[in-house]
């Protein structure tokens, strides 16, 4: 297995990511690392924090542009296709690595992903898949890749998003739930009232009802679905609230001899509670619906985080969730494809491919 | 001054609302209540809590009926038009009192007070303006009422928010920010690209762009805007981090003796982070746009959160925000109303009825 790196992406790059894949060098061995990115900076950067680089199993390929947080999703296949992100893409559709991690800028991982790695066939759009820890894992997708969603399109993030909590968290017919601004069927814009219909009569959708914002940290269910506007909402308003509170734990804990102390006999538990409420340490968010596993790391992330994702990455591609969710969607898609091809005189092909680019 | 409560409204009515109410009485001596709801329900509680509801200033208009939770919106107006909440408001129309607070059903709420109290003139849509405590206070519009917005609705959603945060904690020229996906203008739905743009040249409104989910806490604007469906999904995931952060927290102490010796060495100190977000410190969410001051209480509201709600109303209708939205309102339609009437041959007015109904 090969697993390759965006170096350059991210808040913290490339000190961050560069640390983060020295530790997974070493942590496993009979994988290999492709690190890409711009090997004067990566080199000079070594250099500064002593790391060597002359790791058995690690490989340097270099790219000489970066794709910034600012630059358009389009950028990555167009003036920047020599980025970093772009190269590490395009190893990764020629099959010269088996998953690519990026805490490089969103949209463009994402646009990049789907012109370059494409989409599982009959997947109708890719998404991002944040994991929050909270009272128990929940995939939250999409969190922020498609501003809007058609209702089939929740049902396949459903589907999608099952698989994944099946394969890589081992729950059993995960539970799913519709975000909404109510419980009741008849809540929220008629969109939603329509996905609640299709989520209760998909087959393997083990569909809850809606969820609204307050169950969101009490494990209510295993994958939430919605539309990656309301998804970046949500995610990005419960970190802020975990962030907010350890910021006023630490303002308490400064404030005298009496609080310091207290504070200090609680740090083992509220370390605790801080990964409860830190997206990192499940260490990125998949993206789901693409022929091959593709993971955006936190564009804040730390050495830790970047250690965290890739973990994540060769757990995605081990997990074989990216074949379980295209035999699945070609499953779903037979009965038509069987009676078009019946129509046009053929006979169903006895076992079709089941991954592929659309 | 008089205020009007909904005995009858919320889950732990009648006896929180009653409680709460006792209290106002007594603490604002010059100010009357009328309470409405169940009378017997409503004497069978005070004689249970041995609580006296002869006091100078309390007034009990009963009404046979209650909205549930579960009650359609328009059911206010329709087979429960002699609920509580529909005789409260009606009295507020009719001039009985001069705001009315409730912790009932929010949607019943919303369409009842627009239905009964009405609009002020040249109010497009009213919608309830959250405030949250966290850094500072921030007032969150729309936080419920409606699922969509038209771009020049949240316009005024700007205007109304920023006349309030004035009028009643005393800010001037209050910052306002519009609630996206990102801080680029381009960021996005058209639909908001477009608000950025009308917030952007919008007189008197002191916009300072695009706010995400990840600023919420740290009190970045004072007036934040959205649609009802998203500043739905941000208030309940913002509240219930809170709730389960404390819940943790709980947890913690309750480990061991050493544990439980810090969490009572820091109690007051966590208290007043509990105060920052605890949506209840202010009371109440207003209903801005009516003609007259509707406050939504959170329908957990106990005690001290209907106290609270009583104390914004007081507020509310102190400052004066309701016939400075009406003045304002009415200033920014003068241009086209003038020119319609000299058109028609006839002298603008010299003074416009400032509030009104539509």
């Amino acid at each position: 297995m090969k697993i390759i790196l965006d170096i350059m992406g991210g808040d913290n790059a490339p000190s961050a990511t560069l640390v983060g894949l020295l530790e997974a060098c070493r942590t496993w061995q009979n994988v290999g690392f492709i690190a890409v990115g711009n090997e004067e900076i990566i080199k000079k950067t070594a250099e500064e924090m002593s790391l060597s680089l002359s790791l058995p199993n690690l490989t340097l390929i270099p790219a000489p542009s970066v794709i910034t947080m600012e630059d358009a999703p389009l950028s990555v296949v167009r003036e920047k296709n020599d980025s970093s992100m772009a190269l590490g893409l395009r190893l990764l559709a020629e099959g010269e690595g088996d998953a690519f991690v990026s805490a490089g800028n969103t949209g463009a991982l994402h646009a990049g992903s789907t012109l370059i790695v494409r989409r599982i066939r009959g997947v109708r759009k890719s998404g991002i898949a944040s994991i929050l820890p909270l009272s128990k894992p929940l995939l939250l997708m999409d969190s922020g890749a498609n501003l809007e969603l058609k209702p089939e399109e929740y049902v396949q993030f459903a589907k999608m998003g099952s698989v994944y909590m099946k394969g890589l968290f081992r729950i059993e017919n995960p539970t799913v739930g519709l975000f909404n601004n109510g419980t009741e069927p008849t809540k929220g814009p008629a969109s939603l009232q329509e996905v609640y219909k299709l989520l209760k009569n998909a087959d393997g959708v083990n569909f809850i009802g809606n969820i609204e914002g307050k169950d969101v940290p009490w494990g209510k269910c295993d994958v939430l679905v919605t539309d990656g506007f309301t998804g970046n909402a949500v995610l990005k308003t419960a970190e802020a609230m975990g962030s907010f509170f350890f910021e006023k734990l630490r303002e308490i804990a400064g404030k005298n001899a009496k609080t310091k102390a207290a504070g200090l006999m609680l740090k083992p538990e509220l370390k605790a509670v801080k990964k409860q409420v830190d997206p990192s340490e499940y260490g990125g968010a998949p993206l789901l619906g693409l022929s091959k596993p593709v993971i955006k790391a936190h564009g804040s992330s730390d050495s830790t985080a970047i250690f965290n994702a890739i973990r994540q990455a060769i757990g995605f591609v081990q997990s074989g969730v990216t074949y379980e969710i295209a035999e699945m969607i070609a499953n779903e898609n037979k009965p038509a494809a069987d009676a078009a091809e019946k129509t046009a005189g053929k006979e169903p092909e006895a076992k079709k491919e089941a991954t592929g680019n659309d």
